[in-house]
């Protein structure tokens, strides 16, 4: 399939700029043709102004149109084939087997979402009716739900070149609640992007939406990014990436003329509490799956475990040199790009380099190109330099992990308090674990969005209770998620109508329950 | 009832600062006792981290002993009596009956947030069941639902000195959600601040949670604030008032280390339109019923119209005729503190003095004090002054209105995509005009958090289905509400747990539903 390299703006091709950029094949270090066209500041401004002139048409389309737009979505993504996995795996180093796996969970995303939009109970809706003798004054009838909140700029992330992509978690998540998307393509896979934008395309055509439902600019730099952050008409941002990058973000958005919400999902350490009766009973087994989910897909997840800590004993120890067996012998693979490559080994080199701190294990195997070359780690250390280096906290965006051993049960507990905000936090324990360490499970809590028993925080269910979010700095908003149905809410505010005649109300505050959405009415449940 | 004018931290009265300053009776212009003493960084501090120190145990209140605490409150603040209402009526001069109504309403909000922690299905619980057996992946047993924020500073507005002030809805809410609550008391209104301070204490030794659940700090200037903000250990801020301090605010917590979110309402001007029909039908009801809406409680709400819009025809001139009489006869009123009286007085010399505006009508009784003289006033204008003022469409917080004169339906529609973002926004017609003007409510609901149809938008009904937000600078996000009982999802945010066994799991996740609550359980809602 052959790539043009444009920006998709509003239904036109186009590229009125004169910068450009190759992706780069991080398994081999060359460029892949074609050359793609950055966008200028004039694309960006039509993209979003074609969406808000678009606003009214795109906002009165029915749930079912919606739906189908989605499912659309999901069928051209298909339709793509193996141009699709053979493009990604190019850009990304990625395997096959891997992107195909998430080629379905980025279709089944598109699906819930639509299956979500044709239920239609995500609209919250809710009616109280009017008490017009209630004394001392009369009671009026309001009612309210969930209306889009306008146009949203996504951001793709490097790291899932499909399902938090151009038609991943955030864009379907904002598409379903009726808004349209502004895709800032991920420049590490710019044809993967340009692959699904045509999918949409096709969708649109098919589905006969407006076309300004959907744009995506290229851009190599911060810059055209940040004239998406800025322009007048952005009223919500998506996006998966960096710390760095995603407080920019954050920074440029609160400092507009009209602030407005950034969902930047930024990762973190995922720490692994692994309990003594735990360790004694599963060891074994703990130490192979934790080292499977530190270097599964060269660790480079938002939730992979960066952090282990456990009671410094005899098991505990053992746990660790059993760890060590599986991560010296680990295969080296490749990273994304250049620019994680360099990041993660340096930031090896700086953990390496703590006092205190301790190289247990990596894989030995070289590679080039080097600039990409993902070997995986065991760290270990003690409690007390983990307390007096809060660097060791933050995420590895690669495949280490730090393992700490803790003195005593309140060194365990001032470890767990001295967390930053995170993902996820895992413990393995038994139940006399958990009644040992009775306070653990409370103070994780006020640290993480999601806690794990017994598994892993690599392979996020999406699911309608999944909840892929968490306190600063995992994320800037830890009241949303970026994973799950729920992710629909971070795109949409709630309009009430006060004595409206029954005709201009919306079709899910009517009397009469057309949809047979869940509602709150007078105060009850009820469909 | 004494005063003794220190600070509440956490159970203890303290006043270890050496700045300190009296209420004013607005009314006459001479100070009232006692002295009230600044707290001080320490005692900022000492709050924070005496709420944070017994998190677990405030967290840790069954919904019930929540609920018990929140009717206590209620109780407490009806049984200081007329004291309550005495000093609050001599620290703004708010009418004994206004005060004495607002007083129910703060305890109908207690009680509403009492009852809907009672019932429990706030909490947004969602159960997805695992599939162990499921192709490719097995799925993994996932449950959420919402938890308390953390600790919670609530700035009192000066307004509502009871229902917005130290137990009103944002603090409500909080605890409702959860939270500890600090308290900034607003130097207008420092002694019903202290009242309710002592009713909540009171209520927190009947029902017994953690002293620690509750701290109110004062303070005349911005400092006590801003350290407010700016501490660590604040995970969130509630706050009813100024544009300029709400900004303040919302930008000294994005600037944080670990931003926080800001639910600043910040008022609107609330613009009315009257349409042609309407105006024919109904121009003398109309006019009464704006004149009062506009100059209630002089003017000092936040859902206050200062704008009214319509057609420039017969009808309409004869509306504002009918408007100007109503306004000419008008009694000066007495505003509520100097700070506000100046404003007012120099916002109306600013519109005033507008080209193009002209002062129809203004109430001429003259009154001392004069820096808290406001007298109601109706300006008439131009769409085409309107259109190149942009400051006409700011909040007037006081008795006074603009009518805007359009030319024609496009003139209307373009005032209308003209606005900023309001709180309400009002429609006075007839079918036949809805008919007429068919893309009218469009293009509002991207404007305003709530419509209003044939009624006015002061007095804001307590219940699920309000909504009292709107998009930027009616609010820093519009996401939420500051009224009703959908304001408890502001101070919590989801977790999710996974795998978790039964007896690890917040009552609200078991699987047996003992508190019959509505969940989602494997994507279908059942109690």
């Amino acid at each position: 399939m052959a790539l043009h390299g444009k920006n998709f703006i509003a239904g036109q091709h186009s590229a009125d700029g004169n910068q450009n950029f190759n992706a780069i094949n991080p398994a081999i270090g060359k460029t892949i043709d074609p050359l793609f066209m950055e966008a200028t500041d004039q694309e960006v401004d039509t993209a979003l102004s074609q969406a808000d002139a678009a606003y009214d048409q795109i906002t009165d389309l029915t749930p079912a149109q919606r739906a189908d737009f989605l499912d659309a979505i999901a069928i051209q993504i298909e339709a793509l084939g193996d141009d699709l996995i053979d493009r990604a795996s190019a850009e990304t180093a990625l395997p096959a087997a891997r992107l195909t796996g998430e080629r379905g969970r980025t279709m089944n995303q598109l699906n819930q979402f639509a299956q979500l939009v044709r239920e239609g109970s995500w609209v919250e809706a809710r009616i109280d009716h009017a008490i017009p003798d209630r004394q001392p004054l009369p009671k009026v009838d309001v009612r309210r739900m969930l209306v889009p909140i306008g146009p949203v700029v996504v951001f793709g992330a490097s790291n899932f070149p499909l399902a938090f992509s151009v038609a991943g978690g955030d864009t379907a998540s904002a598409l379903a609640a009726g808004c349209p998307v502004i895709i800032k393509a991920h420049p590490a896979h710019p044809g993967t992007c340009e692959l699904i934008a045509m999918a949409i395309e096709r969708a649109i055509e098919r589905t006969k939406v407006p076309p300004a439902i959907f744009s995506m600019v290229h851009g190599q730099g911060p810059e055209v990014g940040m004239a998406m952050v800025k322009h007048p008409l952005t009223k919500a941002i998506g996006f998966t990436g960096s710390l760095a990058a995603g407080r920019a973000i954050y920074n440029a958005a609160a400092a507009r003329p009209e602030p407005i919400p950034v969902y930047a999902e930024m990762g973190s350490a995922n720490p692994i509490f692994v309990l003594p009766s735990a360790v004694t009973d599963r060891g074994k087994q703990i130490a192979e799956a934790l080292y499977q989910s530190v270097t599964l897909g060269v660790g480079q997840f938002c939730t992979n475990p960066g952090l282990v800590l456990g009671l410094r004993d005899k098991p505990f120890d053992q746990f660790i040199d059993l760890c060590s067996q599986h991560f010296a012998s680990a295969a080296t693979g490749t990273m994304l790009h250049p620019g994680i490559g360099r990041n993660y080994q340096s930031r090896m080199n700086k953990i390496k380099d703590t006092s205190g701190v301790d190289l247990r294990a990596q894989s030995l195997e070289k590679q080039s190109p080097t600039t990409t070359c993902g070997p995986a780690g065991l760290f270990v250390s003690d409690a007390t330099t983990f307390l007096s280096n809060s660097d060791l906290s933050e995420e590895i965006f690669g495949p280490s992990t730090i393992a700490i051993a803790c003195n005593d049960i309140e060194q365990l507990y001032e470890s767990a308090h001295h967390l930053p905000g995170q993902l996820t936090i895992t413990i393995h324990g038994t139940e006399q674990d958990l009644e040992e360490f009775d306070s653990l499970i409370a103070i994780l809590q006020r640290k993480a969005g999601r806690l794990v028993f017994n598994g892993f925080p690599t392979g996020v269910e999406v699911c309608p209770s999944m909840h892929h979010g968490g306190p600063y700095p995992a994320t800037t908003d830890a009241r949303t998620t970026s994973v799950g149905t729920a992710a629909i809410q971070r795109f949409s505010r709630p309009v009430c109508y006060q004595q409206f005649p029954q005709s201009a109300l919306p079709v899910q505050l009517r009397d009469h329950n057309e949809m047979e959405i869940m509602r709150l009415v007078d105060g009850k449940w009820t469909k």
